[in-house]
């Protein structure tokens, strides 16, 4: 990867001298910033801007590692044919007219990976706007000159673009207006071969990136991305395009890319510790709050808990309601801190958080209202970050903010400012601020909405992962052994349960009947109620064929039940028998196994409120202990699990070994496509199956 | 009102000379703007600024009849009194110190308001900053001159903001950045006398105004708020601080208000049709778009279908995905649009909603490409509405948008813009746009909220009003009576079901059984299953007291479960026997009596969904058919009433008369307080009470 950013002399392959074109920006960007040898290659001119411009790429001299291609999509692969004879290690293809414009374009895209497949030469794009490397000045893009040059602003935060236009519009607009500090931005448009996973995976290594931001439609290799987060070397932001059904269909016709289920997703990059946004500028947010060194861990225990610095009571309380919203609390102030702020505020001002810092401004100034009031709230310990609104204006409501905020960073307690103001105090407020280290907002709700981000995974850093006595692996091997040989596509709700009770777990017991006889003695041994299924080969949705019967209370019912299946023209094969259990809550768990992440679990509020509330969360498996609390946690219905109006709250340990379980198999059996366990019935805190199915994938 | 807005003469208690004080910017704001006479009264001067300066409110000549004052607050109540014996109709008190500070200010505020009632004097404020009249300069308040004198921009947006401090700054950041085109802006602080509901009623008339945009903690006079907004003149935006149980303490400590409960107040201002902010920049970006004058109803049945209009691929994605996520549809293009959009894009580019323009832009430049599509997507009656992305740079990338959206708003469908780029081309761009009408937006969340906001209200006005046939109001007449003889402050289940029942609602049927055998005949009748309850006097918690069994199967299973409770040691005073009814679905029903906004009536999905996922709605009584089916709509898993998996759906019209009925008593009897009916069972489709409470208050 090393020669896309830093290669040894680059071919331009399309420079042309005509302004205003791509050929020519790419060549101008080149000239302002690069410093190693530069070829234009274009065979109707003998040179451009000054430099010697060559035929084709064959004649190019040493030393060259790198091509940039820009000349319409069916002169590409003839052009890749020459890079690759000429020995080099990288293209990119900045040309669109590829897989985006249909199955033409997508041929010919094929036809550019099978000529860099065979000659290990990787291949950038294409319809992409390749890289810019903001401290080199090294611009590898058709981004007009006058977009960049006067606004290179370098810093922390590495951006990686799945998107031609939208990357050139969307840099000029954050470096124009100063909004990001960028090390290095990427725009990988069809990633035929270079995806986001290797940039990650680069960016991961690289001395100048300190946060990773990434805007994605799809992740074509999912579970690495996955592994590569999971390390959790540098913070990883991404903003996933294509979430919802409209979404997705846009994708779908858009780009190259399909666009996965996004609960899935959202559940993978949640279990691997990477942020997410559902906007460019919240992406932005994000990243650049996450590049500022502060201390990013909450209580053990609990919500983060914030102090709110203000100036306005009505700003205060509409910050409290956001964070109330945002899962983040209100802090209580430590009695001392509470002093301190008394001796600053005048005698009748009550001393709450949020801190009402008005009548301190008016009493002492700013300057010793600010450092005083802050230094209290940061030495709480009691406040895991600050939240401070400030007014900037002109005249007397100028704030000297390096002289006020100096040395605020120390405690590395996360200090973000929400700052509204005259036009002329504004921005360079703003701009000192973040110079300093602190992020500004102008929407209360971004401000607490990042802070709640960033402290997103606070928690897990301090927590160990736990796991519950794993099963024989034999067992799984002999499972693995019988799923192969089955002939079925899918396992019913007998065979689905005999499976997961050799896997340890608990299923509803229950007897098969031939006949009425066999079915009343059943009834008799498990007492009543019980319930009657009727089995039929092949059918799964039995209770919409009417062949599932609940609370049979008497011997009568029962009979009457099995008359009424009995006597249909096609009658079932044979009956099942179950006890008729009392559950405090219905969960639904199961497996899937997503095309690019893999095998993934799910857990959910069972019955109809999995559907109507969508209340489930996702994991990839394997999973451990730690991961189901997380999953538990993530339930808005999450009451319902921790004993709820007097219920017994459920045994996390049971239900761990549930998820842990399932996500092995499939894990261990490629066989397993999808798992329903549904409901999974809580009785006095324990979960058991009561129905389930297995569907099957042929291995052949 | 009008003497505050329009006041002959001006007495401004507490001018100075002394520069950087309020009392010298209130005087100086005065002099730029104010065309009538002003009178500067302090004692210690002769004249301030050129202006004769007088001793006290008596010695001023007249005309006058507006006095604002600034002094320090134990000066007010004898400025107050001089004031009512010179006949000044109104003075706005700008000085704080009153009820927000604690006991001994909110006495102050007491004495200053007892003064005014004596009087017949109308008081604004006190703690307030007065108000701004953008298009006749008229600025009454310490706000300093520098912040507004070149930012003046009239507009048709009134603000009302219940906060000191905020309105300066607020005002002084949307004047300055020319956010937002203003009409009259309002301070009103602690709002002992005129409140929000005041400056509704004036701004519903006033001729500048054509919305209404509040900031406000709280509704003291909610009900009268509710009938004027009800009115539906023009549209009211309204940002409420203090939602949440923390936001709720802020405000209850911070300001003279106290926050109501946020469910009710949401549910009443939905049904005025206020559109309701969640920020302080969202308050004002959906006030400047409801400012246009856009046709801003939707489909009669469905979503409002957008058309998004896009340079970018990815931004279309995001769009798509934030539209999903509010409630709004990608709307399908008409043939005859498609055709004329092939036209335009170059043959591989496939036509789709979001629009890509991008290749026909690259074809026909951006003339042909926005003034031919936009007018496709207008003229297609499938399309309600258009989001256009719009990159705005400099050189090529300068857009003249004059040129290109001229003539655009002719159709009146809503045209909202997305608009990134590069600093230079930014900010002429925006303001170009909205001086043209349409409203630009830097976030896509933000531009698909707002466009879902304005919709918000737009089935409504073609919907008519239906009812169910009320009761007799003799019924009414006859519960009143008997509630209001009522020695309980509870009534228990029976007697509530029994009200209900004599409403005409349907209620489980039950039989009042005094010993076994009398229970024992009565489950008989019914037939198995049946529940059981007992009665104890004073008791409403039966279930946690264990007083109330289900499904009981068998005369064996009844007998046990009466021997359980005959055998306490305080045994139940008598049984309850009911049919163990089979439902489909358990609701909420229930009436509250708000103390600002009267009864209203609340449905909720019931059981344990109500109180962990919260999904509830409330409406003001009395309540239309219409109402109900508005609250259906709300609730979050309404797909459960609409006959979830081949369930029997909810029976609308029986639904209603529970809400109307509910709603009704409540009107028609203040001893009602409060109603639960809890289960509301759903059974094939008919909801029945099975268990109710109503409490009481005492009418003495």
């Amino acid at each position: 990867m090393k020669f896309f950013f830093e290669p040894q002399g680059i071919a331009l392959v399309g420079a042309t001298p005509k302004t205003n074109t791509g050929g020519y920006s790419l060549l101008a960007n080149l000239t302002l910033g690069y410093d190693g040898s530069i070829y234009p290659v274009n065979p109707r001119y003998p040179e451009i801007l000054g430099l010697p411009c060559y035929p084709s790429v064959a004649e190019v001299p040493d030393p060259v590692d790198l091509a940039i291609v820009f000349v319409p999509a069916p002169a590409v692969p003839p052009v890749l044919e020459e890079c690759a004879a000429r020995g080099l290690k990288g293209v990119i293809i900045e040309s669109g007219g590829f897989a985006e414009v249909g199955p033409e374009g997508r041929a010919l895209q094929e036809r550019c990976l099978e000529i860099a497949r065979r000659s290990g030469m990787r291949l950038w794009g294409p319809n992409c706007m390749g890289l810019i490397d903001i401290r080199k000045r090294y611009v590898f893009s058709f981004i007009a000159p006058d977009a960049w040059q006067d606004v290179l602003n370098p810093g922390g935060v590495s951006l990686i673009v799945q998107s031609g236009l939208l990357a050139g519009g969307f840099m000029t607009t954050l470096m124009s207006h100063k909004i990001l500090r960028l090390a290095k931005a990427c725009s990988i448009g069809n990633k035929g071969d270079i995806d986001e996973t290797d940039l990650l995976e680069y960016f991961l290594e690289d001395d100048d990136t300190r946060v990773i931001a990434l805007y994605v439609e799809s992740f074509p290799r999912g579970r690495r991305f996955f592994e590569l987060a999971s390390q959790r070397k540098k913070p990883v932001v991404v903003l996933k395009g294509g979430k919802s059904a409209a979404g997705a269909r846009a994708a779908a016709s858009h780009t190259a890319s399909l666009a996965g289920n996004f609960e899935l997703i959202r559940g993978a990059l949640d279990q691997a510790g990477v942020y997410q946004a559902d906007d460019f500028f919240e992406l932005v947010d994000l990243a650049r709050t996450l590049e500022m060194d502060f201390e990013r861990t909450g209580p053990p225990q609990g919500k983060p808990r914030v102090a709110v610095f203000t100036f306005s009571g009505a700003a205060g309380i509409v910050t409290a309601d956001h964070l109330e919203a945002s899962g983040l609390a209100l802090a209580d102030l430590a009695p001392a801190t509470r002093q301190r702020l008394e001796k600053l505020s005048p005698s009748w001002m009550p001393v709450n958080n949020p801190v009402d810092f008005w009548p301190a401004m008016e009493k002492h100034g700013p300057e010793i209202t600010y450092r005083e009031g802050l230094a209290a709230l940061l030495m709480d310990p009691g406040v895991d970050a600050i939240i401070v609104h400030l007014f900037a204006g002109f005249g007397v409501w100028f704030l000297d903010v390096e002289k006020l905020f100096k040395g605020l960073h120390e405690t590395r307690k996360p200090v973000l400012f929400w700052v509204m103001g005259h036009e002329k105090g504004y921005h360079p407020t703003r701009l000192s601020l973040e110079g300093m280290g602190f992020p500004v907002f102008n929407e209360i709700q971004r401000v607490v909405r990042v802070l709640a981000g960033i402290f997103e995974f606070g928690a897990k850093r301090e927590s160990a992962t736990a796991a519950t006595a794993a099963p024989d692996p034999g067992i799984f091997q002999s499972l693995k052994t019988k799923i192969e040989a089955s002939r079925e596509s899918i396992l019913d709700e007998r065979e689905a349960k005999n499976l997961l009770r050799k896997l340890g777990l608990a299923v509803v017991p229950e007897i098969l009947a031939a006949d009425l006889s066999e079915v009343l003695a059943a009834a008799e041994g498990f007492g009543y109620p019980v319930v009657l299924k009727g089995r039929s080969p092949g059918l799964v949705h039995k209770t919409e064929a009417g062949l599932v019967r609940l609370d049979l209370n008497t011997a009568e019912q029962l009979q009457s039940a099995f008359r009424e299946m009995a006597d249909r023209p096609q009658p079932p094969a044979d009956y099942l028998v179950q006890p008729q259990l009392q559950g405090d809550l219905e969960l639904i768990a199961g497996v899937v196994r997503d095309p690019q992440f893999g095998p993934a679990v799910m857990l959910g509020l069972g019955g109809v409120r999995a559907e109507v509330y969508r209340d489930v969360v996702f994991r990839l498996a394997p999973v451990t202990k730690w991961d189901v609390e997380q999953m538990v946690a993530k339930l808005r219905g999450r009451a319902l699990l921790e004993g709820f109006r007097g219920a017994t709250p459920v045994n996390l340990d049971l239900l761990a070994d549930w998820l842990i379980r399932l996500g092995d198999l499939a894990c261990r059996v490629d066989a397993v496509k999808e798992i329903d366990v549904n409901p999974l019935l809580v009785v006095k805190g324990e979960p058991v199956a009561v129905d389930a199915s297995i569907v099957l994938r042929s291995m052949v």
